[in-house]
């Protein structure tokens, strides 16, 4: 038994990826290793997604899970440990492809518990105006979302370790917004909290009162076990019709290399994924 | 009185600038000639749009205003009739803008009122499954959606006026489809249909009874009043930022050139767009 295309991951990107690919008729399965839904389940709010005013992650993969279930879109579960000539291990079978999508996004190491802690400035922001805001990371992007940040938040503290490192042009801009207080060396050493809401940062030289945290740390895309495909510091590189290296192999949503990690962008890059799916096997 | 970022177009792509724009702080306007929604007005089922089993395009633009509404994102009413050094001349007024965001789509020549006329077969292919189509029109993209058609459909009439015009290795795919069959030098001469149903295609040739079709003829931006922008056959080219090749401008949806026509695909445009525009007055 083999289908014509497997979907690794049912993110939004997995699950807009397999509504395209079974609505040109292809004999598909979703592979998932957890819970459906991907890292919806970890959003609380959303705003910038077209078509709901306001909508919590888990609802909304309840809605995409409600399409996939209206298209009798078989999702299995397992978790993959091995891609090899269309062949798919689990740990639980072996799964014949012609296609794959691999849609497995990337982990957020939460701080589940705070409310108020955030991991993209395009997305939160506007939940802090006039407010004061930490930032924790140190390079090109965490700079550009400190920016991004300032325009809205009363006061940006940067935190991080080392040096600032990143593009000149964007840390003369840092150093000329008068609301961005930049700490280096800095290590932070408790979180303190209250009912949910975080409240200060401790760190070894100073505490910071925070009204919201912004975490670029560690945020990688878990994708070790694809010997094969090329990728840069872990995500998969695509070309401009979601293709990786190896030929059969298509990649969508955040466990891509791009510029912009947004709903809207994981599930158009997955349409244009399961597209050239369908193209491929006509 | 300057804006920020002036949207011109509110379909789904304008509209998914604008709310990108105004979360990110800036001083917007939604600048639109017809009815709020573009496009969208005129799609009778969606079910490819992750979020919502089904849905109506109305209801889906209606959901859309909804938000920006509730951002409080101010929307215009002016036919543009030139841009010119920061400056947007409307039918009624001029109004400056730091960066400008065109989302004009395309208009379609709608057989109104016919139901079961359709212009894009990933979109409706699902509506006829083993049934007759007939779909009209005559190069590479056409010969894609009529192959597309043909694995869902039962037949497929393929109907044009001059020679089958399209790359080698798609006609020989046509070709070798036994379900679907050509038509050259055919010109349509009536519709005929009952209730707003379309029944059968009478041509110089032949008459075609079907299920519905697919039309692929006329459907191009109205770009002619934008002189200065880099076009190919009217649809704006933009980079991967989705600017435009004059610095200020950008562009997104189905306005631009591109291979996948979808409202996922508009949206991440969108939302592409909005946040360089963004990046780019930091």
């Amino acid at each position: 038994m083999e289908y014509d295309c497997v979907v690794i991951g049912s993110g939004i990107a997995g699950l807009t990826a397999s509504i395209y690919l079974k609505r040109s008729n292809l004999k598909i399965l979703v592979l998932e290793s957890a819970t459906p839904g991907g890292l919806l389940n970890k959003i609380s709010k959303i705003e910038n997604y077209p078509g709901f005013k306001e909508i919590s992650g888990p609802k909304l993969a309840e809605n995409i899970l409600e399409q996939i279930n209206n298209l009798d879109i078989e999702i299995r579960y397992g978790k993959v440990i091995n891609i090899n000539d269309n062949v798919i291990t689990t740990d639980i079978e072996q799964i014949k492809a012609k296609k794959i999508i691999l849609a497995i996004g990337k982990s957020i190491k939460k701080q589940d518990n705070l409310l108020n802690v955030s991991y993209c400035a395009t997305c939160d922001a506007n939940m802090y105006k006039d407010k004061v805001v930490a930032i924790i990371g140190n390079d090109n992007r965490v700079i550009s979302e400190a920016l991004y940040l300032s325009d809205i938040c009363k006061k940006v503290y940067m935190l991080y370790q080392t040096n600032l490192t990143g593009e000149d042009i964007l840390i003369e801009k840092i150093n000329n917004k008068n609301n961005i207080e930049i700490y280096d060396n800095c290590i932070i050493k408790q979180l303190i909290s209250d009912k949910n809401i975080l409240k200060s940062i401790e760190t070894n030289t100073k505490k910071f009162i925070v009204d919201g945290m912004f975490i670029y740390q560690n945020n990688i895309p878990d994708t070790e076990f694809l010997k094969d495909i090329k990728k840069d510091n872990n995500y998969i590189i695509v070309d401009n019709n979601m293709k990786t290296n190896i030929d059969y192999i298509y990649a969508c949503g955040d466990v891509i290399k791009k510029d912009v990690y947004q709903l809207t962008t994981a599930a158009s890059e997955a349409t244009i994924a399961a597209i050239n799916v369908k193209k491929s096997l006509m």
